[in-house]
């Protein structure tokens, strides 16, 4: 069997990408190790063959399929007798509500506070195209963002806080254990991490703390298995 | 069978509260069609018999359950050949996820917008409370929060962000059909259309407002069967 996940690469083998890190887990919930294949940012016409150039693209002999959430559905499909992502018709529905609350919502949050960071971890070559797009997509120079980093970490607060409610009460989002909503979350704390060397949780955030330690020690350490920054746990 | 649910009234028989409305939709989808006692805001001691003071309190027979979560993993439990509120263990741990993203994100964005609408419309007797325990809370006068309504809208629209994504791709939250998910983000909606005369959506929300109209047209219209004003759908 050949298993190759397309995945997005920074500078010192740094996997960066939320989009990823859902597949990346989504295929340790299943019993999978993936070949990983680094893709930079200027390197889309790596993925080309999937018609189209965004990462991730998993390709499973002769199925290829791209997009994150396409990839964990084609999973749960077709590895039914592995432990499910979703737990039944409800949580695969609801878990596309996460999905969309975790890209408008956290992810929304976070881009102004990481994409400085992620320019400067990315390779040499892709900075010129990582500074353009970016700065096209805010309107403003990364520059300008860094500059108000206190600001959008203040903000990033309360968008948190369903998911800091959600950990009082059990160990995961899913509930006893981690399933494809943790990932979704947690894949933007693992973005965070494979690029910025400075914690985006303040020391207090004891609750959101415990739970990215818990999911940093699943399938063997295998969030942790990258080049990150020491300080962001 | 003595199914009684007790829940918060306003003048002109409104029943404003999301809560409530919550468990008014899962007894619907439940097949279940309980006595509606109304609970003014100066009322506590109403439901006292349940251990707390907050509506609304399910009554069925002996039983009595207070929290709308806790309703609703009651209905959930107890009917269990009725259609389910979150199909499958994976959906209802989802499902509470969403509760908190309603409570933390779209009832937060939405009580600083409203809290002036419903001091307008509850029943005299309520007014002093209510303004005195809300202006505590935010700090201010409702007349300051009203004046910051504009304000308030604009920041309405990034919060519904995930729920607009969601549906549009499929009619309802939860999928092909409503459920618990559903009836967590509309009793929010239900809420704005009790008590206040303009739209909390735009015009231009086309996908919002079909599934509104959708949730509406429910089990008979229930959600159109109570007071409220015309011009919110």
């Amino acid at each position: 069997m050949a298993l190759v996940l397309y995945e997005r690469v920074c500078a010192d083998d740094r996997r960066p990408s939320p989009y990823c890190w859902r597949a990346r887990l989504a295929l340790a919930h299943k019993g999978l190790t993936p070949e990983c294949r680094p893709v930079k940012f200027t390197e889309s016409d790596l993925v080309a063959f999937s018609g189209q150039h965004k990462v991730p693209v998993l390709v499973d002999d002769d199925r290829v399929v791209s997009d994150s959430w396409e990839i964990a559905c084609y999973l749960e499909d077709t590895y039914p007798e592995a432990p499910s992502l979703f737990d039944g018709p409800g949580g695969r529905a609801l878990a596309r509500f996460i999905n969309h609350w975790a890209d408008h919502g956290l992810q929304k949050a976070l881009s102004p506070i990481l994409a400085p960071y992620v320019h400067a971890v990315a390779v040499p070559e892709d900075r010129d195209y990582y500074r353009q797009t970016r700065e096209a997509r805010w309107g403003e120079s990364l520059e300008q963002l860094a500059a108000r980093r206190a600001i959008y970490l203040d903000a990033l607060g309360p968008v948190l806080e369903p998911l800091r409610q959600r950990l009082t009460e059990s160990p995961f989002l899913c509930g006893e254990k981690p399933a494809y909503g943790d990932y979704l979350a947690f894949a933007e704390f693992q973005w965070a991490r494979s690029v910025c060397d400075q914690d985006i949780l303040s020391p207090d955030e004891t609750t959101l703390s415990a739970w990215r330690t818990c999911m940093l020690d699943l399938f063997g350490g295998l969030a942790r298995s990258v080049t990150a920054f020491e300080t962001a746990a």
